[in-house]
Formats: structure tokens, C-alpha cells, sequence
């Protein structure tokens, strides 16, 4: 259930509906976000009576309720209809980029890591030239062993941000833990959640809570079902920062022949349940770079909203995942790719079928009988 | 290893090569099979020593060796490197069509199960005029209990043929014992090997064995490998028929949202690993209608050779998997774009590539420097 | 929905049952049964509405009608409370076993395949001193290459009967395809399916329905659910033979670590559900030799009926499965701790612990307050 | 690769080292760490080449250098073969409990969360009577959903304080970000990092740095290998705390019959492969209380040096995990037979094999043939 705050609420009338709702769910942390200049408060009403939601609905500060049947409430479509569009980077170091809504896929590539100021630098340009939108690179990067490669951490940053000033694009990097997002958020303009961390609620808590609103990437996990994907997503929407896009990157599977199993029937299940963005990071869904741009072309005609690719100038000597990065070259080919495929996704092609065909293909075909 | 055996081999030369590839393997049942007008015999060396190799090499009957490194040899691209082109269907009864080699998408489609007279020709007619080339419909249904419906069985076969001839269209039905193989081949003309069935051995067996030759779609089992899949294949061409079509329908996951999750990166592995054409089931795959277009149409892109789709008249009514058949009115606009999308899967990707863009781009951006 | 049959049904009664049975589920091939002397016949009834109910059980052949809330009918614990025992082998060759009921573990030890004469009957001999009660060895093998070793056939099949009359243990031995079920029944006094045939449903009904009615041994699929593996064996059941036993043997999962993912929570489970009888593989579930025997006491306490394990008395020289395959000098112990590790099973510990333990211990502790 | 360093080792050498290390690795932060009075320093040698192995074996500060194959090394049993015991509790406020090494198996029990003063009293005090040695209690609770009850927080460690001041009981409870560690370690004796967080790096390295040493129970991830697990254990290691016990708690698959599959066969194995102390959580694992008393038994043969479980007087009125706790009553019995199966565990089972059967059975067997 959703309550929408009547617009000019007292802050006695706030208060009257916190203690309300704290006292129906027994959940006494629950607060209102501001979504699109609405002040909403989402709860979990399963266990509900007819008299707790006549109770709220009832409320001076409430003016209406909106029922939501799934677990996950505010970034259900039941919530908003309409697909959101997100807008990384801002006006003063780099040229923002919309991703979701209407617009065509947003290219995102870079290197896995940031390994030096001619590595990333060179890249930045590279994949600019090669049509990308956003500049991608690890700065603290998550590795299953304590003894490989950690990143250049904050000397990282400072060359990323630099690579955004010389390019112009926009940057997202990671961040994995709650005391680096205030950190992270200064130098980089969005923020990617890993996979391994997408059900770390502390640090999903602080990238809603942040100060300068960062968008905030969040990657699905590796064995995180559709639900648990939302239900991380609303974590960070309830905390308070709406702009969060989703990423499939593959999930873990008996198969060894790829790196993961890309879930690519996600992207429209995603497109059916929630506004937020989606997208598709084929580099470590497939593990292998000869795969990559097959499945970043299929991914756009999924309906995915951009593309998150690794890219290295020279593959052979990356210091981290080098059989998946591919090259500015190949980067090109996908990129000026999903500017065509765009219009065979289900975003577009709905209302295109309706133009086109006006003719009941059904009553024709019985008619033949 | 493949043994490429003399064009005019002798009988006493032949039975030498057997007997010694007997001895070697410790395999007595090995025979040569006929591929493209050659006999080859493929066996494991992988165990073998140098003395083995070579004596081999030096009967009279073997005109050349091939090396194969991979567990499955007759469906690799190590023996055949250019793609395979099965015909389905002869002019009798039907027309003939292509799937794989630079055939253009194949779009297979008609219901879950043979339901009745009425609906198979109709559906027949109704997927036809949609654009479909070949009329699917199960006669005999694998089912998870005993007491679900479990198709016509003789009966469904017999309206199947009556529908193919009333439309052209070739059919392919699910085979499910050894038994009925030469049965199934007399009324079908792509013999179905459901996911249940993939390592049914004495099945595929069969299905080699037939006399009629029918090409075989075998579908990839629930939680089979790539490897699997590949060896599976690898029964049916070693027991002496060449023409199968790979499926992919989607594998077990623990996520329940989907029914199965489409692996849809096993297409552009399967076309680097084999030479076998590949189709995609996103009916199976996805277990729900509304996802099926957006799935039919990734598919291409990553380089199917075609789908094949669960389609009612009137999916509500259906007897089996009513929740994933979509109508003839919607298949029409996959087989629509599946034209138009063929050009961007990789079969035609590479060639145009290297027509439209002969400027390097790297040395390009590496100028930039 | 479980029809019980009046005891001296007239054949007019029986027909009307059929034909209404047919007639309100569509399903044209339902037969009654007989299990324990009493004729059954098991439907689905999930869609029925009142009015078919009642017509059912008005019918003058109808003596009761059992309603059964799962898909699985007649291995249901709602159709029979007391766990089944089953008994495998006759006096003629070989000396009864009874698996299942209240009797200790059974312990299945043998070989993964009959290789010669020699080796299984020193096998045989060797796990019966070491405290087997049924031989295992298999003569028709699935392999998952064509390549393998495919197992003695037929040949096989003698040299099993020989060790039996040698040995006078009762023997299992799996079967691959329904023509062959009435052969291997002639030789072996326990059909095994192997998982990759647990949907193989021509298989399960031609051990359902076969002439000596073998007992059964269904080994759950490599990824089949408690649902699906509980069908399996309602299909051989519902075709007439109701001496099933179930095994589990290791599920696929993400890890490589083991062979398989020994799910040994479906033992307790499964005894929830069933009153069928569920022993254990140790030897395919873990794939390696050193943590076989652990597994197998572990199973006992698990409240498993028996263990399956593969023997061989020089693992190195095995021909399939070397590396999973322990000494008759470890079963020897297995089996000694089977005996006492049953006490420990659920099966024992309800009744012994109401013995020893009146005073309610809740009770105690709350007056601790 | 493990240098172990020269006893009194001087500064300079010590730094020496670290140069070097860092100059061969490429990884500035690797440290010593010091295990049972040892300075030892691991990395990961898989690339280098002689002249880097003999260049830091033979620096002065470097006394010798043990060679580990395995991706893990600190945590390896080819680090140290004996088994790790390691102590809970000190005397001040309870009674200090060892887990691991040659012990009896360990107990832990209490509810799934702190849910008031009188429920965690009073558990508290049932599960000692019924035979625990350890309370847990959750006070910051990771729930899939942001409308889940989240625990007392900082409430709900003092009320575990008093609980383990009331009763003698060492406390776990699970911590879930690094700026909490201190705080946790404060209140409690051995701290959980949860299935979700396996791979939150920081959290692994804020628990090996904490000032307290507090032991660490890791849980598996959901979906995490054998080794991931075990390159989790080694982060915490690594950053100087060897104290840390694994857990295994079921993985996710595709069968929702039980909540998790419990992987028992990670018992064995990973007895084989590491030194430190393994146990189980039967309640995550199955998710179901009645198969819960059935696991933990099993557990115990499989090895396990100790249980953990979730118990509540009244589990109907759980707060969290209600359908998976057990009362106190069931847990007496569970306690009272992990001491008489302990001795079926391979622990204690080879050697008393060696005493109690001299007599070599396979020669016995051998001379029937």
C-alpha cells in the first residue's frame, strides 16, 4: 500500500501518520520520500484489516491510498505507469545522458578497472569516439580472492573524474561500502551496487540516503530471483533517492561454458513489473568477449535501455577480466547496431504494429475456414 | 578423432579398420557413417598413444585422419566448418524447407498438442498465412502426471498429415519411444526429441537409425550442458543420420518467474562449437505469451536459425500449456521483423562489416593519443 | 481423487465406472489397479465441481472415495499412512530382501558396470561377505558420449544372473528402453531407471505394466523436483505395479566441487510425502570415493531405507566411474554403523524417545520464569 | 605461497620483505599476519616465475616458504593439517566454549531475532537446559524486503548481553556492516557474517581487523562455491583473524520443496580441504521445523563440529522464520544425540577403525577367488 501525503501537510498531521503507521506494521523506521514532487509513504499492508487501511485511508495528512499487490511498491508499475527516465551527470564537468523513458539505449563502456592515468584516458577517448555515452571503470573493485588486483581506490577516482573532463562523458564506478558513497558520489556520477552486493541493505540504504542524490546502478546478484532484484531496488527508492537502474548481468547456472547465464527474458518481465530503467551488461553474463556484441544486439531487441560493455584498447594486457573486454572497434559496431535495432523492442514496437495494421489479422484468417 | 575412409574402400579393408578401431577403443560397436558422399568413422583418441595414431593412419582403408579436441567429433566445426543446411519435407506432400546454412530465419510454428480436426487445420491455415514454414503440433505428449492429457497419439499423426497437406506446410511432431520412430517418420517430417529425452540413448539411437532419414529437432534437456547437448547430437549422427537441429528451450533455474530461463547466449556458442543449425523455443523458454514476441525476436538476433512457437486461435481454450501460445495475429509481425532483423545476427553481421567499413578504426582512435 | 472399487465389482459396474471416469476427465485410458487386494483407480479431480463429485461417488461400482490433495494420487501418504515394503528377489535364485517398512537399511553394493566374469563374481562375492544384501552391476549403460563404454548388454545381464545363484544376493540392473524391460526382468530381480529416463514415461509405464511386476528402483532426475520425482513413480503405479522404490542421488547445482549436490533432505521429506520406500547413492551424488562412506551413514540418519553404492576391488581398474567407487573393505564398515546408525533414524526415534521421555520438558522450563 | 618470517625478524628485513612482495605481486597492502605465535605472509604465487620464488626465499627476514596449491593458503590444510579449535566467551561474563579440534559437537540455539527482554530470557534459559552451549539472536536483521521487521538494533545487543549475563551462554549474533563491528564485538562473542554478505569485502575485512579478535562465523552465500566460501574465509585471515568457523546453510536450487538444499557433502569436504571448524544450520538449510531434528543429526555424522539453531517457545508467534523454529523440547533430543553420533563422525571414525579391526578384509576376500 502507498499513502499519498496531502500536498501542504502539517508536520502534527506527518507526525499523526507516522505514529499510525508505525503502530499498524510495527515498523517504527518507515518514513515519506519525495517522488516527483508527490510526498509518499509505502507499507507492506498484506496483514491488514479492513479496519487498519480504513484507519490510514482516514487520516487528515492522507489523501488517498493506493493498493499494491506485489511485495515490492514503489518501483512497481502499479505505483507509476510510466516508464522513468534518469539523467546522469550534470551540466558542469560532462554532458548528461538520459537512460529509460523514451529515449535510445545509452551506451556505457570502459575498462573493468582503472589502471593508470594513459589507461583510462585513452580508453575515455576511445570509446567516446566509438559512440559510448557513459565512461565505466573500477576504482575499488570486489575480488573473490584477497591476494588478486583490489583497484587504485581513491587515485582511481581522481582519474576517472579527470577522464570525465576530458571527454565530456559522464561516469559510473563502483562503490562497496556505506562509508565511501559520499566519497564515491563526488567523483563519479553514478553509482554502480555489485552483484555480490545487491542484498547489502546497509550500503543499498546509504546510496538512498545520499546527500547529492546520485543515480545509483544496481546490479542484479547472482542467483537473485525478479523479486529480490525490486525488492533491493526499493531499499534504495525508500530511502529516499528515486533514480535507480537495474542491470542484469547474468545469473549462476551448472553450466561452465559460459561465465554466467545471461537471463535476457528479464529485460521485458522487468519492463512488465517496474518503471525504473533496465539494462544489460553482456561482458560478464558471457564471460567471453566473442560473444559480447551478439548478445549486447540481442539485449537492445529484449528491450534493455542501454548496454554496460567492458572495453580495453589491448584486451591481452587487462589487469582484470581480460577475456570478456572487447575493442573501441567492436564497441562502434554495437553502438551504431542498437541505434537500428532500437525500434524492433517492445518499447517502440507496440505503437508502430498499431500504425501499421489496422487490419484484423485474426478475422481474416478465420474466414478462410 | 575422425577416420576419413578411401573413397572405393574394399570390403576386407573396411572390416580391417574396424576390427583394429575395435581393438583400440575397446568399443566393438563403432560403424562408419555416410557424410556429404564420405565414409567417416569418429572415435575418442583421447586416451590413444602415438603408436595407435599412427597405425591407424597407416591402414589402406584410411585415406586421412582429423583431429578432433573435443568429446563430440562429427557435430564439430573442427570436422565441417561451413554451416549445415537441412532440408525438411520432400515435394510429395508438402514444400520442402531449408533451416540453417544462410537460409533465412525458419519460423515453425502450430499448438501445443493436436486437439482435434478443427483446430489443427485451422491453426494450420491460420500460422501459414502468418508467415510460419513449417506446422508444429504434438500427437505424443510427454506429461509431468499421469493424469494430464497425453495427446491423440496414431490419431493426432493422422490429422497432422491431413493438415500439412491441405496447407504444404512440412510438420514435426514429438517421438518419444524407439518403437514408434519409423511411425512417426512415416507421417512427420521433422521427428521432435523432447528436453525429457535428450539422453534417451536408445531413442536417439533410433532416431539415427530410421530408414527414412527424417531430420531430428532435439530439443536441449532441462539442466543439460552445451556438452551434453553437442553429445547428444552426436548420437544420433554417429548412428548414421547427419540432419539434426539443435533447440534451445530454456534451462531450470531457481527463479520461478519464468517458467524455464532462455539461454539465449548458447546461440552464438553453439554456432562457434558446431555446425548443426539452431532454433529457439521462447514458447518453452519463457512459459508466458506475453514474452514470447520480444523472445522470438532476440532470438534472431543472436543468430537463430529460426523459432519454433506454441500458437492457438483461441489460447484460453487450449488443452496444454494454454499460458505461453500466442495468436496467428501476433506471429505475423515476428515473422515480419525475423526478415528484417536476420541482417543484424551474426551469419550476416561479419561479411558486411568488412564490405561497409574498410577504415580501421583503432589505428583511428589510437591516433588520438 | 482415489476411487476405491467395490470388492466383487460386476464387469457392467467396472465399464460404467471407465466410462464415466473417461467422461468427466477426458482422459480416455485410466485403469483401476490393485493395490493390497483392493482395486483402485486414481484420477485428478482438481477441476471437478460438485455435481461430478458426487456423481462419482454415487456410482454403484464405487465403494468409497478418497480425496488426495496433491497431483501424486496413489504414492501419497492421504492414500496409505503405513510406509510400503517391498520385497526383491524369490526364493528360487536368491534370498528375499525387504527394503522399506520397519526393516533396517538395505545395503546395494556392486560394481558401476559388469566388466567380465571374473570381476563381478569377485564382486559379488566380496560385498556380500562386507554385509551387502543386493548386487548392483550395471549391463546396459547411458553414457553420456557415444564414445564410452556401453556396458555387456545381454551378456552382462547372464554373468549378473551367475553371481546371483553364486552368490545368492538378489541383483538390480538398470533398463534402458521399453522393449528391453521384459529381458532384463528375466534376469535381474530389481528394475533400476536411471535419472536420465525419470521422464522417460514409455519406460515407466512398461515397468508398470510388465508381466513379472519387478519391483522398481526410479532414481530421481538430475534436476527434478520432489513433485516431479513423486509423479515419475505414479506413472509405473497407475500402469500396475505398485512396488516402487525411490532413490536420490545427487542434484546439479552451480558447484563443481562434487559430482552432483546430494539433496538429503528429500529423505526426510520424501517420508513426509510418501509412503514409498527412498534410499540413497552416495557413490553418483558425490563423485569422489573419500566422502562416500560418510555420506552413506549420514543417509541412515537421515531416515533413508537403504544405500546404493558403487564397489569395485580395484577402483583404479574401473571401467566407468573409477573415482567414485570404494573397496568392499570400507563397505564392510559402512555397514556395520548402517545397523547402528538406524536407531538414530526418524523412522525409530518418534516411538523411543515417547519411551523414554514422559515428563513434558516444555513444561519444566516455563515454570523457570 | 606462505613465507613464514624469521622469529625476530628486525624492522628492516621485515620491510624488505614487503617490498619485494609488493614488487612481485603488484598488490602494495598485502601483511604479515600472526597465527599461533607465527609471522607468515601469503600470496599468490600462480604466476611467478623460479627466479621471483628464489629471490624471496632467500631474503633475510624469510625463514621458509611453504607452496600452496590451492587459491585459499592461510585457511589451507596445506598451511596446517591439524584441525583448528578455536574458543568462544571469555570468563568475565560466560562460559568460554570451543568449537572445532577434537570437541564434542557445539550447540547453538535461540531465536531467529531479539524480540523482547522476556522472549530472549527466556529462550535463553530453555536452550540452556535443553543442552545449548551458545545463544544466538539476531539484533540487525537482513530482510528481503524494506517492510520486513529489521530488528531491535543496538536494543536488541544489550538485551543479548543480559540474556548471556543471565544465563553463562556465550552470544552470536550477525553483523552487517564494518562501521558496526566494533560495536557488535562489544556486546557479543562470536560474530555472523551472514549468507548475503559472504563476499561484502569490507565487512570480511573490518571483522579480521577488529580490535577485539572476536571469532567470526561465515556463512555460505546463497549460490557460493566451495572456494569462494573459503576465499572469504582467507579476506578475513588475511587482515590478521584467524579465528573464523564456516558454515554451511543450504544453497539456492531450482526446487522449492524445502527453502534451500542443504549441501551436507560441504561437510566432508571441507574437512578435507580446511583446518578451521565447519557446522550446520539445518533451520535456514530446510526452512521446514520438521526436518530441522532429521539434518541436525545428520549433520553431526557428516562431521559437523557443531549446530546451529533457530528455537522459540512459541514459534506460531515468531517474529521472523516462524515456520522453521523448534521448541526447546525438540532440541533436548537433538543435543542429547549429537554426543552419542559424534562418534560415527569421521572425525573419531578412522581411528577407531584402526583399532577395532586389524585384520585386513580385502586380502580375506581376495583369496575366495
Amino acid at each position: 500500500m502507498i499513502l499519498n501525503l496531502r500536498p501542504h501537510i502539517t508536520e502534527e498531521e506527518r507526525d499523526q501518520v507516522l505514529a499510525q503507521v508505525s503502530h499498524v506494521t510495527g515498523h517504527p523506521s518507515l518514513l515519506p520520500v519525495e517522488i516527483e514532487g508527490r510526498q509518499v509513504l509505502a507499507l507492506d499492508a498484506s496483514h491488514f484489516d479492513w479496519e487498519a487501511r480504513s484507519m490510514l485511508a482516514g487520516l487528515p495528512g492522507v489523501e488517498s491510498i493506493i493498493p499494491i499487490p506485489t511485495p515490492y511498491k514503489l518501483v512497481s508499475r502499479h505505483f507509476k505507469a510510466e516508464r522513468s527516465a534518469i539523467v546522469v551527470g550534470n551540466g558542469a564537468y560532462c554532458n548528461p545522458v538520459t537512460i529509460g523513458g523514451t529515449e535510445l539505449p545509452t551506451i556505457i563502456a570502459g575498462p573493468c578497472a582503472v589502471e593508470s592515468r594513459g589507461q583510462i584516458l585513452l580508453t575515455a577517448s576511445a570509446v567516446k569516439s566509438a559512440g559510448a555515452h557513459i565512461l565505466r571503470g573500477g576504482a575499488y573493485k570486489p575480488r573473490t580472492s584477497p591476494y588478486q588486483f583490489q583497484g587504485l581506490g581513491i587515485e582511481g577516482l581522481w582519474l576517472l573524474a579527470e577522464a570525465r573532463e576530458a571527454t565530456g562523458l559522464p561516469t559510473v564506478t563502483e562503490v562497496m561500502e556505506p562509508e565511501l558513497v559520499e566519497t564515491v558520489a563526488q567523483y563519479a556520477d553514478l553509482l554502480q551496487i555489485g552483484a555480490r552486493n545487491m542484498q547489502n541493505y546497509p550500503l543499498l540504504r546509504a546510496c538512498g540516503q545520499q546527500r547529492q542524490k546520485r543515480p545509483v546502478l544496481l546490479k542484479r546478484g547472482l542467483s537473485a530471483t525478479i523479486t529480490e532484484l525490486l525488492l533491493a531496488a526499493e531499499y534504495i527508492v525508500a530511502s529516499g533517492n528515486p533514480n535507480v537502474i537495474l542491470c542484469e548481468r547474468g545469473i549462476r547456472s551448472y553450466d561452465t561454458a559460459t561465465r554466467n547465464v545471461l537471463d535476457l527474458t528479464a529485460i521485458p518481465l522487468l519492463n512488465e513489473l517496474t518503471h525504473l530503467p533496465v539494462i544489460v551488461d553482456p561482458s560478464h553474463a558471457t564471460g567471453k568477449s566473442s560473444l559480447v556484441p551478439t548478445m549486447a544486439r540481442a539485449s537492445i531487441v529484449a528491450g534493455s535501455n542501454g548496454i554496460i560493455v567492458e572495453v580495453h584498447c589491448d584486451p591481452d594486457q587487462a589487469l582484470c577480466d581480460a577475456q570478456q573486454a572487447i575493442t573501441p572497434y567492436q564497441l562502434r559496431y554495437i553502438a551504431q547496431d542498437a541505434i537500428n535495432l532500437a525500434r524492433f523492442s517492445p518499447h517502440t514496437r507496440e505503437s508502430e504494429r498499431l500504425k501499421t495494421d489496422p487490419e484484423p489479422v485474426q478475422a481474416h484468417l478465420l474466414s478462410k475456414r
